[in-house]
């Protein structure tokens, strides 16, 4: 959660909308969010964007393995333009439902509408019940339920989305839990200008983007080793082109632990000498509160007690110095 | 290339379809398919089936930074089920244009049909010159022409394609090479059964997912290292859930050189040890024909003269065991 | 121990003599010199230079914290010259006595003579009993009892030696295990032509010379991971100037293992690569029986396994050449 | 040189005598004990004893590749005992001679007395020149010498030692310049109790004794990448055994740069923390003047730039907290 203080001037959230998606569960499972004014943006950029402008004070938005798009889009969103960090993640499992207005029975489903993220996780149960039913792509889960609310234009027999997209739109469930992989959770991040950092509570996480330099002989083993030499365990890594040609890369990964440690402080600082430039996206408690194991010898007293021994050494310097 | 015995038996290819997308290009610059059959798939899915039951002998796919989607879908598609490997690969430029219908004038266009990673691209463009127009998802960029096509039932104003769905559909450019990454390049992939793998030509790539064991100490690290101590460059690198849950994880990567290579060949004995599985996709020439750097005492004949030297040794044992 | 057969054929055996040292004891410890031929010879390096020679068939010289001398010696004059190799290895618990001639009471010796490496090891003591006396230089432990003897031209007042070098001499033991270190052992090797490698026993040694290529960037770490990749420990380190100037260095190491083993081989074969050379210095079973801890994934099974698997993939190469 | 200040107060100099030895040439070419008190001791530990008494404000031993011995003894008894460490550093080429008393010709010269670490220096001349003479150990090269002059009870017919202890003890040389590695050289330091580390140079080596703790795993490598991550460079290494137990050991290591270096420090709080225990010998200035080597991205500048980056992204944490 963040610091108390800080809490109470965030009271404007955006989301990437519509209401109904999967984004908008995430937010609901955030406390302070249910008090707090919640406005749907269409798509991530507009989302990052309104926060970035202050239209609202933080942002939830996918960030991994998501249904509804933006995965990729977020990351790389989040690393350009104006600085925003990540103040906390939820997980949110994934269940689809097909759903349809009333009367459509399953067997005359031939089209069926949602988004294409959504539709790669759903095709081996559309391929064992309705092998003859093709796919509508549409603008987010939620907007295929919509579009066959009263009033809609969609044209596709059935939408896949969550259970309360189906509902808010007034349709009928053809089938609960469609989704291939039963275990799938998609991981949202809050994000907000970099005003304030929620403090640690020994199960956070920081998300970085590292990019590489080029005249740097070893590679991603000098960058990694960075965070093997203190025992800092990585939970995410992606290469990502920078975007100027194939074959040039950024390394965007998420660590155990938080800016205020010190093995993590070290290792960044470390980073930020071999690496062409380093991009702080956030250091916040992880969704599943799993407190990061510390390598023996790396916890925050090893380090003072090594600093402090190294002042001493270098104290011996200083006293001759001043003896003179 | 293929080899040439095996290139003849190579005469039925199938590509993510429709006619006129840039996967069509990559396939259009592959010469032993312009003599042959060319088949369009609805999807990369649906191409990888066909080459998987012998109604293709090969197929054409998108694998990286595509403007077509597939992506991570074809990575995880050819590293689960049947085996297929990697053949060859082709880079293309790509160049979006605005289309429209005969008489639809620039400003009047409030709807665009795309498919949403081409949209990704030029959104700079569509805020800098149509702010006020709105995303309509179509299947493909060539679907989003074809729609405006005559008989076609597209509802938007305008379509983002490539040139050559354009002039397919008949349609009149509004505006020329609009993508906002003037260089931006998608790299597809020539996918078979393993029956062939193409000839060493020093300028190769091998494609390889690596599953992390998770008792395993020290991690991707220890995988990084099996190719640092050969001095073998990687050139992309992506970790990806296994499906399982979130965290567990398996990394797809391309390294430079093949199979046949000595220093290759011992990386990937030392991978086969310490993951739990290695997927080989294939060795096989790069598109761009940059030679692979060896590091030195890494070359083939290196590697020769070591074995030599360690059977001699080993064979002061055989000697006396012979002897007795 | 050696194999069966070769071992009927050595039968004469060198050691650094004269009798009555410690290197004697361990040659005494190793069952076939007890029913061969065994010749003192005054230094390590006549030792190394009558097996060369043929003159006998195997050498037993001190390698480590010896008090004997010949440690720093016995590492250079080993990787130096005609090839030879270690064959076995003893440990040596060394305990020292003061002696001196019959009448000789501990309180009027003033004079102490012995092999400096010794002299080093009971500077504790003597300072603590006989404060007062100094230092006598003698060729070895044993000579400085003997010098003693009757007819001997020995000046010092008393000897320090091993039990058996006294009561050869017909000395009297003033004080009885007087060294400073309780636990201080020795380690001798007996070394021969390179005729023949002991069969392997699962509680190995290899000890090997490693040149450093100037060329090579990242030095000594570079060896190493030779090692840490295939789980190998290594039991002993040291840097050797090569003599040519200060600063240029070799590196003297022993490992757990045997060059038979798959996980040392491999590791050889990557140093002979990156290193200018590297000498084979033998495998042989160890002192202490400790049977090497092998780590995960890095028994010969695993390594056959893994060679296994890179032989069927390249084998779909050899199938498609020879199908053409 | 030490600081202008002290210096002043280092005025009584012991050495590891008697006069004539490498190690007087050593502390000669130390300008400050030109103009000082010069004391000779018998022994490496004598004369470090004498340090730490206070008897002499610094003393001058041999330290590597000695012809005078106490290379390891000098070692071990440095980092045992009250805390000292190394001001300062000398190189001596080493320069052989035989001498004998007058009347004595090279072809009747039977016995040849020096210190045993000089005897394994000149055995190639002696096998070549005087193939039947056999070795009479002395207390240290000089003492071979001034036991020929009038009035000593050397019973030996030459001595071979440095060449003003030929000249102060009164003897004809029979052979000059007898080595038989020309380009030798000794490396000599000037050790003190630590009231005062000689100020950074640019061209500065620290000494480092490393204590492996036993329950951390990757052991040597680990505590290499702590250098290695800096590019620091390492000149000696050397593993030592702790004197417990055969393979208990902990490494001697000299390094490139000086405490007071931002990538040395940092280096030293690393290792303090992996470490059982890190024994400080010392930051001095190189005999050799050659400046130390800093890798892209290491020199102090690059740590302090990164130190202010990371106490700007704490500082979003610190504003916040204090804003509540």
């Amino acid at each position: 959660m963040l610091g108390r203080a800080y809490a109470a001037l965030v009271t404007r959230f955006g989301y990437f909308g519509p209401a109904g998606t999967f984004t908008e569960m995430a937010l609901l499972d955030w406390p302070p969010a249910l008090e707090g004014e919640r406005t749907a943006y269409p798509s991530v950029d507009a989302t990052l964007a309104a926060v970035r402008s202050g239209e609202v004070d933080a942002g939830m938005v996918p960030i991994e393995n998501s249904v509804e798009g933006g995965v990729t889009a977020t990351l790389d969103a989040l690393a350009a333009g104006e600085p925003l960090i990540v103040v906390g993640e939820r997980l949110v499992r994934i269940r689809f439902v097909l759903a349809a207005r009333d009367g459509m029975p399953l067997a005359r489903v031939r089209t069926i509408g949602t988004h294409s993220h959504a539709w790669a996780q759903i095709r081996g149960w559309v391929g064992a019940h309705l092998p003859e039913a093709t796919y509508v792509p549409t603008l987010s889960t939620a907007s295929a339920a919509y579009d066959l609310a009263p009033g809609g234009e969609g044209r596709h027999d059935a939408a896949v989305c969550a259970p309360i997209a189906a509902a808010a739109a007034g349709l009928t469930v053809l089938a609960d839990d469609i989704g291939d992989f039963k275990r799938a959770v998609t991981r949202f991040v809050l994000v907000a200008k970099p005003r304030h950092i929620p403090p640690p509570t020994g199960a956070d996480k920081t998300t970085l983007v590292l990019y590489q330099r080029s005249d740097h002989a070893g590679g991603l083993m000098a960058l990694l080793e960075q965070f093997a030499a203190r025992g800092i365990n990585m939970t995410r890594l992606e290469s990502r082109p920078t975007k100027h040609s194939m074959g040039d890369y950024c390394f965007s990964v998420d660590i155990e632990g938080h800016v205020l440690d010190e093995r993590v402080g070290e290792a960044l600082t470390g980073l930020k000498r071999i690496c062409a430039d380093v991009v702080f996206l956030g250091s916040y408690p992880r969704a599943d509160k799993a407190r990061a194991g510390i390598a023996p010898h790396n916890a925050d007293e090893d380090f003072r007690a090594a600093n402090a021994w190294l002042a001493g050494l270098r104290g011996i310097v200083d006293w001759a110095d001043g003896r003179g």
